[in-house]
């Protein structure tokens, strides 16, 4: 069937609902080049201010799932599950948790993405392992997943295409932000993936993009619904994103941590964040096993060397921080009261751990490590942030944004919970 | 000063206000290919949603206008004065207001475009005179003005030239219909083309694009402000087209009746429509003259005829209507009730009169001759449509369109007033 552009345009811009028929033309279309691009743009602002039915979003998924290929994990000896964050900083929980996972009997296929902003990504973060290689192809990820049980690497080309120039559209037309579109890209690929099982840590918060938890509630449960109605048993955990997770944010930095942490050391909201979203994700394939043991045992960390091994990396390696560093200390005494998590993002990106377009490379050794908690006593010169980068001028452009980023008060201050809501279908 | 595209589209999005400064960078990056196509239009969708205030549509109309050359007319022997109308079915009214308005002292210089779906285009009329050509360089419009007083001719691609990108753009991307975006583009147009004064002919109801009286006059308020703002001398008449104007609808048949009229005959409700805006045009520009006089003593017919020779055409040229034709009659007797000016532009249309897409033909004498008009007794069998067409494949898709058109009713009907509303600033 055939329909036209503009009255998919027009029918949607007047809050109508659009067909399923005019729903797997106009992407068809679009992959042909017959909706241009200025079309779908339309179209996009659009559905950001009128919606998607659940009915119009189930059928835009499919389409954008069905662009592409699909893997088939059903084969494995062991079920599978994943875990998505929509972005946090110092998120480095997909390097303990997908080992872990793996060495209590599922198998994680973590198909994952390259950061761009001030959030990292966990391809970027493993890449500063010397050897460390995130192109995987299908075979070799279905041999890893049966071998080591866990695997982290890039998203390959052929799983829901249209999602990459969907998104690159989005990008730079204003259109990113709209819960259907940015739950459509997210679960179309983890759709494709394969995957039995899921766990999504949305972030709430002023160092996540969702600020208010209502939104960041509409979200998660727009998610759960798309997995469920695929198949896939998903559930959401709101987790809160106004501190950085752990004390470091960066590349190589993250890293470390995350061995630390393997080793059962470590901060200990890292280690109780990754042993929540761990109890979710074995609850979901039915695997009665304590994560925290698995931890605790070595054998979570024997399964991470596997998995780093397995793509080339060298799991002994040295990781190194950048070579110019500095250190930001307290202006006043008191208790802490915040450590604002999108400045310490802001200023890990702009030390060199970060990338303004898609095309840039990213430093391994730059970041930042907070050195204090909500919560602590402080005193007047005492140390908050360590900073690396891999020049000077790097280095004053992170610590002018660090300016301001730790608050205190006279009077003692709880940290907040991390964990704020949990969303099954 | 320089902005982000992404930063623009976003402002607009979430209800902001752009500064004049932004508006200003934004237009001329379009121009010059740094905010790209699919930018452009996800920006109108933003504007169709969120409006545009008073000062963003003045400095936006201002950039259009300022985007190419202006015409100056103010070294003419005599004040200028031209008419803008929405579009109409049968509305032929330009052919006769700018001779007449010339015969009585002024000059009106009418910078027109073709037509695009059902309501024909002025220049596609006199396009079927032999030998009449609509390209004009700058210097015969100050010439034709000075000597004839009176031009209709295509506006030229150095008038606001953005509108021509902005229009074709909003044409495929479901962004036409925003009442700032209607207002700037013909507005723009008008200022540049040079004229001291303007009036505006908004249409409302069936055989318009406004079908409903708030958004028209919200419309014709928009574009008084431009105007005047401008300093052009301009007042908005909302005028009725729920029936078609006159009893032709086609390109030559439009130009026989106006002929008509310039000789004192014709339909009583296009001699109405051009003496009542015949009478705005020469208020505004201080002129006291009554128009009736100059079109029953034949000096209005001599402008014409003037004016149409002057552009090549042949004024003693017979006029021929399409060579296959076909009757509709009534099939019950009553009082007319309507005349759907939609189904008759839509059947003129698809005789052949009008395009689809801007590249298609037109055909110089098909269309529909309306015999009978509301209020009007009339009897089964008794003919309600001549229609003329090229071939037969082109007669039947017309007379298809043309079922029902005709509303009878038991009762005598009075037909609506056509002059609604006048709006001055």
């Amino acid at each position: 069937m055939s329909f036209s552009s503009i009255d998919v345009i027009t029918t949607k811009r007047e809050g109508g609902e659009l067909s399923d028929a005019a729903i797997t033309w106009l992407m068809d279309a679009y992959q042909q080049g017959v909706v241009a691009e200025e079309q779908m743009s339309a179209l996009l602002m659009a559905i950001f201010f009128q919606g998607l039915t659940s009915r119009e979003l189930l059928t835009w998924t499919d389409c954008m799932i069905n662009s592409g290929e699909t893997l088939n994990l059903r084969g494995l000896s062991r079920p599978s599950v994943d875990k998505h964050s929509t972005g946090g900083v110092g998120d480095k929980i997909s390097l303990i948790l997908a080992p872990l996972v793996a060495a209590c009997g599922a198998c994680v296929p973590q198909l994952s993405g390259r950061g761009l902003g001030h959030t990292g990504g966990t391809l970027d973060k493993l890449e500063s392992i010397p050897g460390w290689r995130a192109a995987l192809s299908n075979e070799e990820i279905h041999q890893q997943l049966e071998s080591v049980g866990a695997v982290i690497c890039a998203a390959g080309a052929g799983l829901a295409p249209i999602d990459r120039r969907l998104y690159a559209l989005r990008d730079v037309t204003g259109t990113v932000e709209s819960i259907p579109l940015i739950s459509s890209s997210i679960m179309s690929k983890k759709i494709a993936e394969g995957t039995q099982a899921l766990v999504l840590d949305v972030k709430v918060g002023r160092g996540a993009f969702i600020k208010d938890i209502e939104r960041a509630r509409e979200l998660a449960t727009t998610m759960v619904g798309l997995g469920l109605n695929h198949g896939v048993a998903t559930v959401a955990q709101l987790t809160s994103m106004d501190v950085p997770l752990g004390r470091a944010a960066g590349n190589a930095l993250e890293v470390i941590e995350s061995i630390e942490v393997l080793q059962g050391k470590g901060p200990n909201d890292v280690r109780e964040l990754t042993l929540s979203l761990a109890s979710t994700m074995l609850e979901l394939v039915d695997i009665d096993v304590d994560p925290s043991e698995k931890l605790d045992d070595g054998s979570a960390y024997r399964v991470y060397r596997e998995m780093i091994a397995a793509q080339g990396g060298d799991p002994d390696a040295t990781l190194r921080r950048a070579a110019h560093k500095d250190v930001l200390v307290a202006g006043d005494a008191g208790y802490v009261s915040s450590v604002d998590a999108l400045s310490v993002g802001v200023a890990a990106w702009r030390l060199g751990a970060g990338r303004a377009r898609k095309e840039d490379p990213v430093s391994a050794g730059a970041g930042v490590l907070s050195l204090v908690r909500v919560g602590e006593r402080i005193e007047r010169g005492q140390p908050l942030f360590e900073i690396y980068a891999d020049d000077d001028e790097h280095l004053h452009l992170g610590r002018d944004t660090l300016v301001g980023a730790v608050q205190v008060s006279e009077s003692q201050v709880d940290a907040a919970p991390l964990l704020l809501e949990k969303i099954s279908g």
